[in-house]
């Protein structure tokens, strides 16, 4: 396969954030939808439905990390899709009756409620197998496909996200709530360990340092897990699209909880700066990023 | 990495097929265990559990089509973990209660019925995730592994077997059975697929010719599921270790319902002659694979 030298053309300069966000979107759900080809019946419709909704911030992170190295966005956008198709596949089952219990993504039915719970699974089933075969054609030499299959398996498996999501129902039926660590832990992997593998896919396809962008994922993964906690609170379902006020209505431990909504305001704010900083090596080429990690704190939803 | 090399020594000779079968399960079972390391937690004992109770049979076809390329076990161990790995993802996952809802797997407890259905969908979830996570780190080069996660993504994902377990729920709610044509692609996506890509596993790390072992593994897998059918009607529960009766029971067209017990029991032992006239190509060091074949139609469960 041809086409891995660095081209920084045109294609590559600065774009605004919103534009550059759905673009990144476009991009993945481009590829879910390539991915899928003509296949039909309900769970191939499920995963489409799944994939359109998406803001696809991740996909996003993919885009611009690969433009930072110097790679084009054709050739990264197998990354931004399979990014995507992960993060599609861990709502729908989080979002299961026997997990969330959810009714509403995105301000849509959740695939359990428009189709049905086997649908639901088997959808986000496959979802996760096209993530990793969309990273197997990956716009990079087979060493960096293996090493962007082999972080995404362990960002998304029993030690990251699952592990996660395994820490949060087991909080639900602890004897005492979480304290701010574990709650930080179960985050990181809930949550930040996607966002990290998203936002360090551009220095590995390119076989680059990749510390600078998982220094500026970390601060932004907590960021974004901190402002989801304040929406629960503060937000409204029309805005947010999802439930709101399930968190505190079921005692749970929150940023917000453990922190106050003043300090965790605060602190989000603080681990924006900090991710923002993170970026000095890349100048003003990382500018996107930042506006990426300032809209985290800003959002509505 | 060092060590693709060809080496056809004495671990190289042929052993008995039961001996085989229970080598490669226990290869299966290590890298599975290694894989999770040290993690604690109710999902990692789930999926331990899940793998432990595997036959090994898909760990067997990798560990023997890779002999026949004189490939170490100890390089292909990694692909009989993945297969196992991501074989019983599928098996917890279909038998949830919104799925086929088995309460009895292997003789044990289904892992929804022995922990929770949460727990049973994030450890098959987090199986799924480390098939393709020990794949990375299969023993060949790294266009091999390329292929072999291309391949395993493709076998398991909603062309292949996720699309054939959406069949078999859809066929439940039909209004008329399935046709012997229609099962027939059903079984080749359902069972089929992820057998088709043990048994040609050591071909692709080698990266030589898959043709005899594809071959094999298509006439292979359709019997093991005609002998499953036919084990649904004359086995017992004890000795096959999951319910039975069941498809019968539910008016369900299998193979047997389709061809009558004796049509179907010759056409497996049609398949199996036929399947063992493909590995022509590889004389009598291909005698365990056969064995294996005539096991799959002697088998009691």
């Amino acid at each position: 396969m041809a086409g891995f030298d660095v081209h920084l053309d045109a294609e590559l300069t600065r774009r605004p954030f919103d534009q550059a966000l759905g673009h990144a979107a476009d991009l993945a759900t481009g590829q879910v939808l390539h991915g899928l080809g003509g296949v039909d019946g309900t769970v191939a419709e499920a995963m489409r439905y799944a994939v359109a909704g998406g803001k696809g911030l991740r996909a996003f992170l993919v885009i611009e990390s690969a433009r930072l190295h110097g790679i084009l966005d054709a050739h990264a956008a197998p990354c931004a899709g399979a990014i995507e198709a992960l993060h599609a596949y861990s709502l729908i089952h989080d979002d299961l009756p026997s997990m969330d219990d959810d009714d509403l993504r995105r301000g849509q039915p959740t695939v359990h409620v428009k189709w049905d719970e086997a649908t639901a699974i088997l959808a986000g089933d496959a979802l996760q197998t096209l993530a990793f075969e969309l990273l197997a054609h990956a716009g990079c030499p087979d060493a960096a496909r293996v090493a962007l299959i082999a972080g995404l398996a362990g960002a998304a498996g029993v030690r990251g996200m699952v592990g996660g999501q395994a820490m949060d129902i087991a909080a639900e039926t602890a004897s005492q709530p979480l304290t701010l660590e574990q709650i930080s832990v179960l985050q990181a992997g809930k949550t930040g360990a996607l966002i990290e593998w998203a936002a360090t896919a551009g220095p590995v396809m390119a076989g680059a340092d990749a510390g600078p962008l998982r220094r500026y994922a970390r601060d932004l993964g907590l960021a974004f897990q901190i402002v989801d906690d304040i929406l629960d609170v503060e937000g409204d379902v029309a805005t947010v699209g999802k439930a709101v006020g399930k968190d505190a209505g079921a005692g749970k431990a929150t940023f917000v909880s453990l922190l106050g909504l003043e300090q965790a305001k605060a602190r989000a704010g603080a681990l924006v700066d900090s991710a923002c900083d993170a970026l000095t090596p890349y100048g003003d080429d990382a500018e996107t990023l930042r506006d990426a990690a300032r809209f985290v704190i800003a959002r509505k939803s």
